[in-house]
């Protein structure tokens, strides 16, 4: 009897001891730990192995050419490849696809160009034999969503620079992976975010970071497009894929499966990890009813569990005390929308149904530009004469550089060309590329962090900190540049290699042609 | 020893019990008690007193005329007593201000309309005096935000109606007690919405009940507008007083404290408490920035705490699975934007910064509208032939009888004037009003339910059910309206009334006069 009281004194002290001093820590379906700490959800972040160092500002020594190779040639990539036969100092050594003759089809941009054959890859592991070339530096990734982070890991472990469609990372574990993978091999791991490089976007950025809307304390994003013209082209994996990869995948992910066109040029703006970060983020979905219907329609059963609710909004606040807003839908219809709007405390920005700027007479004086009516205030948007001159006078350096080619090569009227041009740019001279690893983190991981937010109602979750430790170490996003003598040299460098690429091709063909 | 071991055998065991079964109980600025659970905060409904029944549907006896007390003439009070000499079958009897100048201000409305002069109250409880007069029918409350509750307390214990300007009840205790006054008392307590009386919005719900959008799973909200050029206007407690009544009650609280233009609209939509309810909410605000530079300017000292943040988002989950996003930016520059947009399984409408819906053709025709281009769809708004001939179709049947009038009599373009005509409307004929105490609690306590979530950090908030249990009794929002034999009877009187206190008016006046 005094032994068994002893005992259970001893578990009762021990009980008190763990229920008063730790948390249980529980983990999710994508096998991240995460525990509650006063109401907010707050996942696990991995240790930075000792010795590793962040690739905050990472370079890598010029390069003359670029040599790429690229893995997914469906409904992105083909136009990439297209896109790249514009850039001088570039070469496409190799092209993959699960399918061959998606691979083959694409030797056209190249016929067209004049620029050598490529050599083929395909099937399930095509890429592998891709990756291991010693004749690439970049792997350009485009393939489906459910391969993005193999594929880059493999071109990675190869030693490879890759650049990733979007989502680049599907959920925290990938995000994690690829950060040690490029802070480990330090190579560069790009996302292919092109919306940063639209018009309105680019020279909105400017303006904000000239001052012209004061600070800006709140941003909106979105991927509003209703992709019911879209679904059935998403490729399918045979003839029991009733659904496409795309609608499969969200069917069985809640979240913001698709933030970064929406969050990408607002984390610009803000600064994020160049002085400010994310810190809590609160999701809310509404029900799923048009992506269920989608589903019964196609494999007449009825679905129950569509994960992905028809409308979902993310609202994060950062350190700074900034919020950002990001929605997503692509179900219902209405039309195209990013959301974009910039609110500041002079000023304020919308893109989306109409472009706009609201500005009063004495702030667009501030920034320069002159008002010709008399009442102007920031009650209503800028009359079109004051938006033109207040657009003329901040257009973004990039935009005079490659906007009026890239109008001409296009991609969603020019935007992913500058995006392309402005990756190999900063390879060429050595820069830091425009978005590293630690965004292609923050800006992918909206999916995983909602759905820990929504799984349990709607709960704060605690932003983790990709760079680990390193978020107020730069002060300010900002493009990098070379000197104009540098530019210079490395722009003759592209062309005569371009110019020599193009004789080589020019005999090639003539040579197949017979 | 054995007794000590006993005691702490004892206490461990108390402990381990209360920790695992029991949760701290907590109290917040405002008095509420509320705890965690499960990571959400849930407040403590206060149980309905036995024998207690709730408003829903309350009807009241018909009434010839409605006699009103007006209490609180500074900024929205003359308007309204303007606005109510065009309505028939009502009575201006008394006229309350602190400041009896401005009680005094307002006969001339009264003279202007040949009406008996009214009856004048003023100082700090002047209103107790008009609350208690036997020849009231309804207490008309547009004082300061803090003598909402003050002022609808003492008229709902005297047996009155009261219609109260929004916000009508500043935190949660107020709600409760205002519906607890309503259901013992079984006197109306109308909130002063008059956004759900504009052209657009009362269209476009009419749209939205005729199945326009299909099932409309989303809405947004807001009160979106830079008080700048008016901060200075609102009533100062004397010379002590730099800031104005408005700015202070901004700096001291935090939460969306003016919600019920964004919310009032999209909560009728959504058949709130009739059929579905707000269940979980969150919120989301931006610092001080431009409210905390406000009070240094005025008051020549640093603000450190500037609650309410320049920008301040509440999202809302709803039983059915529905997402409601209401916003709230007083400070910064930018056009005034009350947001109303609803998202629709086969529809969108959208309302700011330009009117548009969208529709593809399909749904255009199966909403009656013949469409006379020949590619529409959704993916843009109806073009402006399509989009008159749906509003046409869709006029909704109070704009149709009130509207023409409203523009004349004005109040923001008229919505003013067709609330007041409803209230009187539904008073006259009996019927139930346009908004009840339940939608009065549940427009109102954003502000404290939105602060409870952000001072602790963005946490979930479960929404109190206000109507305590029977918010999925009556199936759809519905205005009431009397058959055409008894409308055109009461209007028949009310002409009569009005006529015969016109002529009274005129003697009263003819005789001052001289």
């Amino acid at each position: 009897m005094k032994n068994f009281k002893l005992l259970l004194l001893g578990l009762c002290v021990v009980m008190c001891a763990c229920s008063a001093q730790t948390q249980t820590s529980m983990t999710n379906e994508y096998g991240t730990e995460w525990q509650w700490e006063n109401g907010t959800i707050v996942v696990k972040t991995p240790e930075r192995p000792a010795g590793q160092k962040s690739v905050l500002g990472l370079t890598v020594p010029k390069m003359e050419s670029v040599r790429v190779g690229f893995v997914g040639l469906g409904m992105r990539g083909p136009g990439a490849v297209e896109r790249f036969t514009y850039i001088p100092g570039t070469q496409v050594v190799a092209l993959c696809d699960y399918e061959q003759s998606r691979a083959e089809k694409c030797q056209k941009y190249l016929k067209k160009a004049s620029m050598p054959k490529a050599a083929i890859y395909s099937g399930e592991k095509g890429y592998e034999e891709l990756c291991k070339r010693d004749d690439i530096d970049l792997v350009y990734i485009a393939a489906d969503w459910l391969h993005h982070f193999s594929v880059a890991k493999c071109a990675l472990e190869n030693g490879k620079h890759v650049a990733i469609e979007v989502p680049s990372a599907m959920n925290l574990q990938e995000c994690w992976d690829l950060i040690n993978l490029s802070e480990t091999t330090r190579k560069h791991c790009f996302i292919l975010e092109n919306c940063c490089y639209d018009w309105y976007e680019m020279n909105t950025l400017n303006m904000a970071q000239n001052g012209v809307f004061g600070e800006i304390i709140r941003a909106q994003g979105a991927y509003i497009h209703n992709l019911a013209p879209f679904w059935n082209h998403y490729w399918k994996a045979g003839e029991n894929d009733k659904l496409g990869w795309r609608l499969d995948y969200n069917m069985r992910h809640r979240g913001d499966v698709y933030a970064t066109h929406g969050l990408g040029p607002v984390a610009q703006v803000l600064d994020i990890h160049r002085g400010d970060r994310m810190k809590t983020l609160v999701a809310m979905d509404t029900k799923s009813v048009i992506g269920k219907a989608l589903v019964e329609e196609r494999t007449d059963s009825v679905c129950n569990n569509f994960r992905n609710g028809d409308h979902t909004t993310t609202m994060i606040r950062t350190e700074n005390g900034k919020v950002i807003e990001i929605q997503h839908n692509v179900m219902t219809p209405q039309p195209y929308n990013r959301l974009y709007q910039l609110t500041g405390t002079k000023g304020f920005a919308n893109k989306y149904p109409v472009r706009g700027y609201a500005l009063d007479a004495e702030q667009l004086s501030a920034s320069g530009v002159q008002p010709k009516i008399d009442d102007l205030n920031s009650h209503g948007f800028l009359p079109k004469a004051e938006m033109d001159a207040l657009v003329e006078k901040y257009q973004h350096p990039i935009l005079k550089k490659y906007g009026e080619l890239a109008k001409e090569v296009g991609g969603h009227g020019g935007m992913d060309f500058i995006m392309d041009c402005r990756l190999v740019y900063c390879l060429q001279n050595g820069l830091p590329l425009d978005m590293d690893v630690y965004d292609l983190a923050e800006w992918c991981c909206l999916a995983e962090l909602g759905t820990l937010s929504m799984d349990n109602n709607c709960a704060a979750v605690a932003f983790p900190d990709f760079t680990r430790g390193e978020w107020n170490v730069v002060k300010g996003y900002k493009h990098a540049y070379a000197s104009p003598e540098v530019e210079k040299s490395t722009e003759e460098k592209a062309e005569a290699f371009t110019a020599e690429l193009k004789k080589l091709g020019a005999i090639e063909w003539a040579e197949a042609e017979k």
